[in-house]
C-alpha cells in the first residue's frame, strides 16, 4: 500500500508530462546545449515543418533599410532536418556572453518549448541562454553570497497612485546593523521595474561583484519610470493586457519630478545613506533621461551619475522642466560630483546626440568621463556598462 | 533637431518590433480576448499550418488510459482559420477562473506569441488568463494594498547549503512597529520556491482577503522542499538547465528535519510572532506530506497545518525519521491545536489515501476538518485552497 502510493506519487508528475507528451509530440530534447568549446546547438521538434530557422543575438547582425533608417536585426540561421523530425542548428563557437534566441517554424516565430528561460523585452518574448566565461560568468548564479530581490510597492503623491519598485539588497543586509549606498537604476522606454533584473541581470552582476571584492555594498532600486503606469504588464489592476510599444506618458517632467517620492521611500524604509556621497543614479536610453534630468533638477543628491546609451534633450515645445537646462547643469557641476559617467555604443542611433552632449559639457567646464564601446542600442551593452559603472560607486 | 531626436526615440521601439514583425510574421493580434459575457476568443497566426489546435484546462478533461492507469488530461479544440492565414477558437462561457492553456500546431505544442503571461510548471511553459467574476477577481492584482514579494537566501546548517526561499509581508509591514503571524506554505513534487507565488497567485490571494478584511495580516514563507537543491532552476549555481520530472530527493526526512533552519532564519530577519499560536504550515501534494510530518515532529510549533491533496504515508523502508507516525500525532493531538484542515478533490488519485488517514485521525480522536472539492490533482484546486484557509488563520 505504502508503494502504491509512492508508486502513484511518483508517476503522477512522470504521467503528467508523458500524456502531455503522448498528445503533444513526445519532446525529451536538450536545446540549447552549450558546448565546452563556445558552439551552441539549438533542437526543435517539428516533423510537418517546411523550414525551421533560428534567429538571435548571437548571429551576426543584418542590415534593415525602413524608411526611417538603416537599422541592425539579429540575424537567422536555417536549421537542419534529421529522420526524427528534429531539426537542428550549431553555432560557431560563441565569446562568453548572455544571448537571447527565437526559432521560426515555416515563417512562425516562436520560442523553443525545450528551454523554459524566457525574457520579456516590451511585448516580445525571446530564450535565452548563457555562454559561460568571463563575461557569462558575470551574469550567472554562482556560488556566492546572494543579496534579496523584493518586490514593493511605495506611494508616489506627486504621481496620486501607489506603484512597484525592484530593491535589491546586498548578502548580509538582513542581519547587519550597517546602513547602506543606495544606486537608483532606471530602464528605458517600453520597460518597467522588471527590465533591469531580468533582461539586465542585475542580481547576478551586483551579487558577483560585490563577492569578488569589486564593488561596494549597495542597495539598487529599479524603478518604473512610465508615469501613467502603476506597475509593469501583469503586475497592476489592468490586469493581464497585451503591451504594445506606444510611447508613453514620459519624457515631460512627471516622473523625474515624483522622483522626491522614491527616494522618501527608499530613505524612510531601508537602511540607507541618506547623504549625496552614498547616492547614485543611472539608467539607460529613457533612462539616461530621466537620471540626466533628475540629477540636475536635484542638484545636491546624487554624487555619481551614470547615462547609458541615453536621450539627451527633450522634444519641442516641451513643458518648463525642461527650460533651465543650462543653468541646472551649471549649479550640479559647482556643487560638485565625483562621476559623470556617459557610455554609449558607436552604432547607436544615440550615438552623435552623446558625442554632442560631451560636447556641451566641455563647454560647460563640466567634468566627466565618455565610455565608447563597440554595438548599438542593446541590453548586451547595457550589462556591460553597469558592470562597469558600479564597481566606481561609493569608493 | 529635437524632434528628430524624439522621433527616432519613439521609432527605435517601434522599428525593433515592426523589422522584427517584417521579418517573423507581422503579428498585432489580442489573443486571449475574454468577452464580457465569459466567452474566450483565442487567436494565432500561421498561415502554413494545416491544423491548428488549442488545449488547456479551460476545455472539458478528456480521460486518458496508460498502463499506469486512468487520468485526466485537459480537452484539445480545432481553431478554424481565416483567410488572413489567422486561426481562431471562441470558448463557450467560462466561470471566472484563472486557466491555462497551449496552441497545437500540426502536432507541435507551443506558446501563444500574442501573450506574454506564462507560467512554469516543472519543464512546461503555459499561457494564462484570468476570466473576471469572484475567483477570477481573488487571483487578480486589484486596486488595493500590495504587500512586498521577496527572494532571499537562508542558511540551513542541517542540509549544508545556502537556501532560496519566497517571502511575503503584507502592506504595512515596512512602515508598521507590528508583530506578524505566519503561514508556511509548501509546494508539490516538481515545484520550487517559485510555484507557490507563480502557479498559486498567493500574492494577489493575500493582498486580496487582508484587504476585504477577510484575512488577518500575516507572514508567508514559502520554501524549496527538494532537499537537494539550492533554488529553483535557474536560480542557483546549476545554471540554466532543463528542469525534468525526475523524483528529487526528498520525502525521505530530510527537507522535514532541516525545517528548524527556516523557522530560525524568519524568526530571526522579520518581525514575527514566534510562537505555536502564531504559526501555520500547509502544503499541497508532497507540501502536504512534509506539512504533515514537519507538524508531527516538532509538536509545539503549529496550531494550524493544512493539508492539501496530501501524499500522507512514507514508502516502505523509509528512513527512521517516520518510525513513530501515530505516537507523534498522538503528541499533536494531546499538545493541542486550533485547526487540522484536510483538503482534497473527490477524483484525485490520493482521494483514497485521504479518507484512509482520516480514518486513522478518527480512530486516535484527532480533531480535524474535511473539505471535499471536486476536481482532482490540480492547482485550481490549490488556489482554492488556499483562498479558504488562509481566512481560518490566527484567528
Amino acid at each position: 500500500m505504502k508503494n502504491i502510493i509512492l508508486s502513484l506519487l511518483a508517476l503522477s508528475a512522470v504521467i503528467g508530462a508523458d500524456a502531455q507528451e503522448a498528445l503533444w509530440g513526445g519532446q525529451q530534447i536538450i536545446s540549447p546545449e552549450v558546448g565546452s568549446d563556445g558552439r551552441v546547438t539549438f533542437r526543435f521538434l517539428a516533423p510537418a515543418a517546411d523550414k525551421v530557422e533560428v534567429t538571435g543575438d548571437f548571429l551576426p547582425t543584418q542590415r534593415i533599410d525602413t524608411p526611417y533608417g538603416t537599422f541592425d536585426a539579429p540575424g537567422v540561421a536555417a536549421m537542419t532536418r534529421s529522420e526524427q523530425g528534429i531539426w537542428e542548428y550549431t553555432s560557431e563557437p560563441l565569446p562568453s556572453e548572455l544571448y537571447n534566441y527565437s526559432v521560426i517554424v515555416d515563417g512562425l516565430r516562436t520560442t523553443d518549448p525545450n528551454n523554459v528561460y524566457l525574457v520579456r523585452d516590451i511585448a516580445s518574448l525571446t530564450n535565452i541562454f548563457i555562454v559561460g566565461g568571463e563575461r557569462g560568468d558575470m551574469y550567472s548564479v554562482r556560488d556566492v553570497a546572494h543579496g534579496t530581490v523584493s518586490r514593493c510597492w511605495y506611494a508616489s503623491p506627486k504621481l496620486g497612485m501607489e506603484r512597484r519598485l525592484t530593491v535589491y539588497t546586498p548578502a548580509g543586509y538582513e542581519t547587519s546593523d550597517k546602513r547602506y549606498p543606495v544606486l537608483y537604476l532606471l530602464h528605458g522606454m517600453g520597460g518597467d521595474e522588471e527590465a533591469w533584473i531580468a533582461l539586465g541581470r542585475t542580481a547576478q552582476i551586483m551579487d558577483n561583484l560585490i563577492a569578488s571584492g569589486r564593488a561596494e555594498e549597495m542597495i539598487v532600486v529599479m524603478t518604473n519610470g512610465n508615469a501613467d503606469q502603476q506597475a509593469a504588464p501583469g503586475e497592476s489592476k489592468e490586469g493581464l493586457y497585451k503591451p504594445t510599444t506606444q510611447l508613453p506618458h514620459t519624457m515631460e517632467g512627471s516622473f523625474e519630478q515624483s522622483f522626491p517620492d522614491v527616494i522618501a521611500f527608499i530613505d524612510g524604509n531601508y537602511r540607507t545613506v541618506a547623504a549625496k556621497e552614498a547616492r547614485a543614479i543611472a539608467g539607460l536610453s529613457m533612462g539616461g533621461f530621466h537620471s540626466l534630468h533628475i540629477s540636475r533638477t536635484m542638484p545636491d543628491t546624487f554624487d555619481y551619475v551614470g547615462l547609458f546609451s541615453a536621450a539627451v534633450m527633450p522634444r519641442d515645445n516641451a513643458p518648463a522642466f525642461y527650460d533651465d537646462i543650462d543653468a541646472t547643469l551649471e549649479q550640479q557641476r559647482d556643487n560638485g560630483l565625483k562621476l559623470y559617467w556617459i557610455a554609449c555604443g558607436n552604432t547607436d542611433f544615440l550615438w552623435q546626440t552623446n558625442l554632442d552632449f560631451c560636447k556641451k559639457l566641455d563647454r560647460m567646464g563640466f567634468p566627466y568621463t565618455f565610455r565608447e564601446s563597440d554595438g548599438g542600442h542593446i541590453w548586451r551593452n547595457w550589462r556591460i556598462y553597469l558592470s562597469e559603472f558600479a564597481p566606481q560607486l561609493f569608493k
